[in-house]
């Protein structure tokens, strides 16, 4: 654990100072958890972990938390700093900081701490650490892939333990309580969504599951998620309920064909947006492409949604390890929508699906 | 629902211009939720209610959360802008931004964001919203404290039902699930935290409860909460098993008279600070000035740290509908810790407990 966050932190370091960067500061976050092992609330207090090319690192802490601190993977190894309420933090951090030169701060970082920071060093100019630290995580390693691989078995189980049940005459909101217990009950630590969107509430991509009763003839997308030794799960599929709605095969059928070529497409050397122009140009051939409202997937690990983004205009190229979801859907106000998404990585010559429970289209009872 | 929605909105922006505000831009938080009813969470895309004195409110939303937008309860009552992926976002809100002039953001709106609207808006001055969200927040009406009343009635009912069962030979993580468990059982939607610090732990004021076996002779500081009808619950208690440990006693009382202290002083009129300094007082006077690590308390409401702060240098006077927690504690490292919690609410005349159970010494089995 402890040599495993030092190394990452000496790697963000050391691609800080190849950025230019005079400083990255991390606040809690994700960002924190991978990098040091350590992963506190976030709150009006601020936390923040200080890289500073050519120096030691500091993870500044209030007092009231030092313990924990003390007692993270990395407690032992780096340099402590603990304030008071009552003291002034934004003083204890800025002091460590350059008088000018480019600060990066973790994306998360709540304004309230961003702002303050800003002005107590004006001479410095403050950017965004995704450069460096979302590069750095977007590239997971063997042991996370397999932990995403876990979650991803584990969302794949809870699917087929929730399509043997009975869908009609229910709640979107029970369904719901059922797929976060099955969560749970095949392994993940933390539910983080569960969405139940049956017929026309199928058009709202993240709709939120509420007392509308399941009727034969709904379309329903579930797509649901959570966390599995720290990493998350996030899978969609689209079922029907006793018979499929009017002019449902062939919106399915279009959305199964865009995710099965945005997956086929993938592998190291091609660019993230180069997937997403071939889910969205195989449903724009048919005519729907106002109907695909989002991009074609996000990246995944410590959070749900994550780099490399998979959307028109991000040129980054794909690496074996980056880990990421292919969810193309189409939406129709009014009726119903369709979405499939399977977590993928990239491999060293093509690509792994991470989730495997079946796409064919399937009707509930 | 919606016309108190829009009446605080109305408050906000007004607020906002006496304060010589251009512009409030408040992302998915509890601000967003208190101004608007809309609770969506925080994510890479933006999402930003803007205020702008002067001109309707606006809602910018990612096209695909536009359906459960158009729902919230504001939804039908202000301008809702969707940009979808790939197109410019913060293009989007800037362009609604002035020029020039004072823009404040939320407190918990994402670096990420923060960075690229100041990017977008170079001749604008970025700063906090909290002296107009936060102040207007502390502030509580009679249904809001209602529902902090119920809270705390609920968390009360836990403390009584979980110092009945039996603690030594338990770890202090089963203690914690079954208070999860208790909180829900009275009413809590969510389970925000449940320290249970045994023994040497007790002097960490947020630890994490693990796997040490509890045993006859331990102090355990509990201290958990939760929210229930959307509104916070935070108490602490201090009990021991089967007999205190060596100069237990003296510390608890001195931190129950602390205490005590502290919620008499609270009435409209008297400042934030004062009321850090009598509990403050009482502790330093017994020679505890080092051990009690913390500020007094702070404000909770549809969060669980809020304004007011509690805290030495807070000038911000008391006024009736204020609600916020008193919790002086004193940590002896490598003993054990003390700590009592009340949440309380300014009246129009003094103080009103929202915790009622017992702050007399406990003896658990």
């Amino acid at each position: 654990m402890r040599e495993r966050h030092l190394e990452r932190i000496e790697r963000a370091t050391r691609s800080a100072e190849g950025a230019g960067l005079a400083a990255v500061l991390v606040p809690p976050s994700p960002d924190l958890a991978y990098l040091a092992g350590y992963d506190p609330m976030p709150l009006e207090r601020p936390t923040m972990l200080l890289l500073r090319p050519g120096t030691a690192p500091a993870l500044v802490v209030p007092a009231l938390e030092h313990p924990l601190a003390a007692a993270s993977p990395v407690g032992g190894s780096i340099d402590l700093v603990a304030w008071r309420d009552g003291d002034d933090p934004y003083a204890v951090i800025s002091t460590r900081l350059p008088s000018e030169g480019h600060v990066a701060v973790g994306d998360h970082m709540w304004a309230s701490h961003v702002l303050e920071l800003q002005r107590r060093a004006p001479g410095a100019a403050f950017s965004s650490a995704a450069p460096v630290l979302g590069a750095l995580r977007a590239v997971k390693d063997v042991e996370e892939v397999g932990a995403l691989r876990r979650a991803g078995q584990a969302a794949d189980a809870t699917f087929e333990a929730i399509v043997a049940q009975r869908f009609a005459g229910r709640t979107e909101r029970s369904i719901a309580a059922e797929i976060a217990e099955l969560l749970v009950h095949h392994g993940h630590t933390d539910v983080d969504f569960t969405i139940v969107a049956s017929g026309p509430h199928g058009a709202s991509p993240h709709h939120e599951p509420g007392d509308r009763v399941i009727e034969a003839g709904d379309a329903i997308v579930l797509d649901f998620g959570g966390r599995l030794d720290g990493y998350c799960s996030d899978t969609s599929r689209t079922v029907v309920v006793g018979r499929e709605p009017p002019g449902f095969t062939a919106v399915y059928d279009l959305v199964a064909r865009a995710q099965e070529a945005a997956v086929a497409a993938v592998r190291p050397g091609v660019s993230a947006t180069s997937i997403d122009r071939v889910a969205r140009g195989v449903i724009d051939a048919e005519g729907y492409a106002d109907h695909f409202v989002h991009r074609t997937g996000h990246g995944i690990g410590l959070e749900v949604h994550e780099p490399p983004w998979i959307v028109e205009g991000n040129d980054m190229e794909l690496v074996p390890g980056m880990a990421f979801s292919v969810e193309p859907g189409v939406y129709l106000e009014g009726r119903f929508g369709v979405r499939i998404e399977d977590i993928v990585v990239v491999t060293d010559t093509g690509v792994e699906r991470l989730n495997l429970s079946t796409r064919e289209p399937l009707i509930v009872d």
